[in-house]
């Protein structure tokens, strides 16, 4: 199969090494992934929304991105047009934005992906391609704990220990939050919630969202500065809405039903602000650097790999739930 | 009658010369309200929550209130501890706040009230005890639009075209907002919107929230970056949410029904911030030297003028709902 | 001459229709300003940095400016790759930036200019191209005025009462300030600054900066929030951090000497902050509605009009220091 | 002697456990510290600034404190009026501020000391009174921290690996700075800084300070996006803006001679923002949950501890600058 061609020299063509299997999106094929085609992926509602490459048989690009042996992650959200969100800061609201992997742009399950150069950043020595492909969901934390303003010594109420919830727990005590309290329904999630650094779990039952809320000020002696928002689940959110102190902030990272019935007179008269997540804007290099400097451990979110090859497993068992997160490795000779 | 004592050097003794009636605050009379009393007021679901003053019999205070002849305007809600909300710079969130009006606080519909001097601020000369009284319903407009992040430029939604959604125009105007447009059912109203500097008027009718939110966006040429919503419905609220561009806020100064249905998942996914406000913080300096320049008008809000003697009168109106603000004027030597 | 070519679909070519004449930068033509060359400007230390234009023979651009008989004005600094200061929001920063008449960078004295379609900003009806090419320096004072944080309330020294320092005055007043207090050397120009609308001016004589500063604070009954230097002279610097209260911001536009001493112990132990300005980001929207909006009249800063024939005399009026704003008309059908 | 009275509610009286010796602030004795003036400190030019306290003896305070036996730590600056600075949330900046200590306001080597009752901040279990005690110079660093804008992945500068240097820098990598480059003249600091988590240590020689500027651009693969300067040294100074990027923060922390030749250009035209520290405001509660997380090791700062008997011998050893933190043990029972 020929390479695909670049079409300017902001492009850039990286080879794809490691995979990060989702099941949050409904994704197309690219149409030049041949590879995987023979596996027949198309029944599968999940294409991978991240990946990590080696720079390959790349001529020309950006001065960042300076020698063909570059390593590089790629930044799966591209805006198209410099426009005001851009210009502003906040280029993943752009409307313009290609999403890789979500419909109705292709995904990258494939062995070479055209790419934005300026979203292709590089790797230090040291991050494997592993460690990059995880970055995609590091971001989602990096984002929501920015947003909702997590900062020296807060106290921090995370619902739902999820693999979203668990990177916002890591992201958040790397950001010197003093407490961390982590809410789930399952004891097994909320164990390697514990694992991962949370000061406090607590297993969710039959409370009423008050009644949540009461556990968790008794526990973190207060109310938290700040929740985090990850299950999308109505009695979540509105758990996140009593709990939170006046003065704070909900950040809601978890998607669910389209209207929820929310406690907006508590909110409102309280000064709770509620904030929303979409994507991530500004994460790629930070969160390199975090992984760069070994101090923040993403590998124990690993509990699957599988080969390309082996792609349809690594799917079939995201989808049913399994694990933390499933990695699909493309090279084999990446050190983990 | 007696004047009351004060009972440290931090607090004020001031002589009450006007008032703004509200219907929003079920309220006790000071305990040592006896002109009041007399006219009967307590059967009245209502109580001022504002005055001016005139600094009168006062011996010893603050540095900041330097002779007994000052002319202050009072800042009714004060709180009692120094606490975390007040060292944060948001007191108006502090649990300990003694609130004028609200119960279980008494209200101050009488001649000499006493207060903290640090919440008594100084009027310059020129501006009238009536203006000084229409500081508080101000203040709710400033807070909102600071809250909402009103800057220069900003396209600006106000759903609710009452004394608050006409407080909130003319502070959006006056922060340097670049449009208003400002809708309601009333067309009396918004023609009074229009008078006060609303760049665009809206009736709504039958409109759903989107239908609604369509209309606003084809008359400013786009979404508007801030929605103050001032009516509490439910249907503004989700039309707030619908109507305000991606990356934008949303502020909540109406209240309504304590739960309300919202479209959560386009909130959070164009990431439009919903934040509250509750009451106001630091406005009342800034609110006096707007008033002072002279250039900003917030004497055309006044419609009705009762004497202290015909409150009653006062508060019926208001309860009726006619006219905007509805004023007791406790001196009559004001010269308005 | 044949047209300039267009070499892709993110390229506009306006015709230019209005100029500013400046002294600020040494600037080489654009290669095919023929036309320009004729008047031989060479010798001329300075091109215009900002200038308006008809779109004309435009056949394919980007989808925010639709129709072949767009009016724009331009936004002169271009960043020619999507690096960090871009994606978060301060392209001006940007060491990659194309910056139209600074060298080495072309300059646009010419009929017809080739620009990135994302920096041509559509113009809406009502605002002259002669408005518009005031857009650049009002640009100015809003990215000062912005860094500085003026807002409702605020009172504002600006030192300096030359174009920029009237420009900053206008933002400030438009932003909500409540006093501002300008100073200069000459009292025409501080004449000028009080038919502008500055609260207060003071002529600067022989004082010490701590003596001004005191001066300063003496008018405005406190130290001001904010002090916008405009003139980038030693003393000037000095008593913009003297005059400035406790936890206020010094916002540096005017620039001068290299190195100065600054009272930094005074500065530091106050928390005043200093902040410089480069050029301008995101100010073109804004100010574009604001001139639409007819409240900001910066056509009163136009004290000179020159023919694009004439432009010879246009730079050596504005090289000798007469008036405020020297215009080149390039199209005599400009209504003004 | 007799305990000293309590004049109100608002008021606590602890007993003195543990002091810091400090060389920075000539002070009087508290007029009650008979123990202490036995010991004849007054000719030394130095008491302590920080104390922690035992509560003793006292019978009403406010709710926050709710037991005689609790353990606090004291935070020195107590503004002494609800003022405007308070009011917005920066009390350090009141002019009205009491600050222990510092002349004209008492210091406290004192066995028993009266201090406000919302300034005394509760101690959990598992700090002890020395680590207490160092929550001063911890928020110092907390303070200019935050003042800096670190945040997760910033790349920092500090200068000067003195004691405030070395708390920045446990701070800095506390709030998630990536990387954390650390200068001094004296290899011995820098050796303590790379124990205490500095990335990088650079021994500052005879480097001009742009020459001192690429060095450290070249360790970090860029220039940082703050600086904390911490030695009050022109050099330095100059050092930190050269070096900071654009767009980026130098935070001085230093205070040298007060007025300093500085590359006004250079950082005004990068946008670098240059700001100043002042003692600390809200530092207390985040300091002390920081210590009680046992993850920031503030007691490895500590190199020297004398009984309050030979509190001489404390500040002998700090004026001659030998070691880190030199601290006055009151209580012989804390376990360290």
């Amino acid at each position: 199969m020929p390479l695909p061609l670049l079409r300017s020299q902001s492009e850039f063509l990286p080879q794809v090494t490691a995979l990060q299997s989702s099941r949050e999106y409904h994704g197309k094929m690219t149409t030049f992934a041949k590879p995987v085609a023979t596996i027949s992926l198309r029944p599968y509602s999940s294409v991978p929304r991240l990946l990590t490459m080696d720079a390959f048989a790349v001529t020309t690009f950006t001065k960042r991105i300076s020698a063909t042996s570059d390593r590089v992650a790629i930044e799966p959200g591209v805006p198209r047009e410099n426009d005001n969100f851009c210009k502003t800061g906040r280029y993943n609201l752009s409307p313009t934005a290609f999403a890789c992997s979500t419909p109705p742009d292709d995904g990258c399950l494939c062995r070479y992906y055209v790419h934005k150069a300026n979203f292709c950043h590089k790797l230090p020595e040291g991050v494997s391609y592993e460690e990059a492909a995880l970055i995609e969901p590091l971001s989602v934390g990096i984002h929501a704990c920015r947003r909702a303003g997590v900062t020296l010594g807060s106290n921090v109420l995370i619902c739902g220990a999820g693999p979203i919830g668990l990177l916002c727990l890591l992201v958040a005590k790397f950001m010197g939050a003093a407490q961390v309290l982590i809410t789930d329904l399952y004891p097994e999630r909320l164990l390697a919630a514990k694992e991962m650094g949370a000061d406090i779990t607590v297993q969710a039952k039959r409370e009423t969202p008050q009644e949540m809320a009461d556990i968790v000020s008794g526990h973190l002696s207060g109310m938290p500065d700040i929740t985090i928002e990850c299950t999308g689940a109505e009695a979540c959110i509105q758990t996140a809405i009593y709990a939170t102190r006046s003065g704070g902030t909900v950040a809601l990272v978890g998607l669910g039903s389209p209207m929820v019935n929310i406690p907006i007179v508590n909110a409102s008269s309280r000064e709770v602000d509620i904030k929303g997540i979409f994507r991530y804007c500004n994460t790629w290099p930070v969160a390199i650097s975090l992984v760069a400097s070994g101090r923040l451990n993403v590998r124990s979110l690993v509990t699957h790999r599988f080969s390309l090859e082996d792609s349809l497993q690594a799917f079939e068992t995201t989808h049913q739930g399994h694990g933390i997160k499933v990695m699909i490795r493309c090279d084999k000779d990446d050190p983990l």
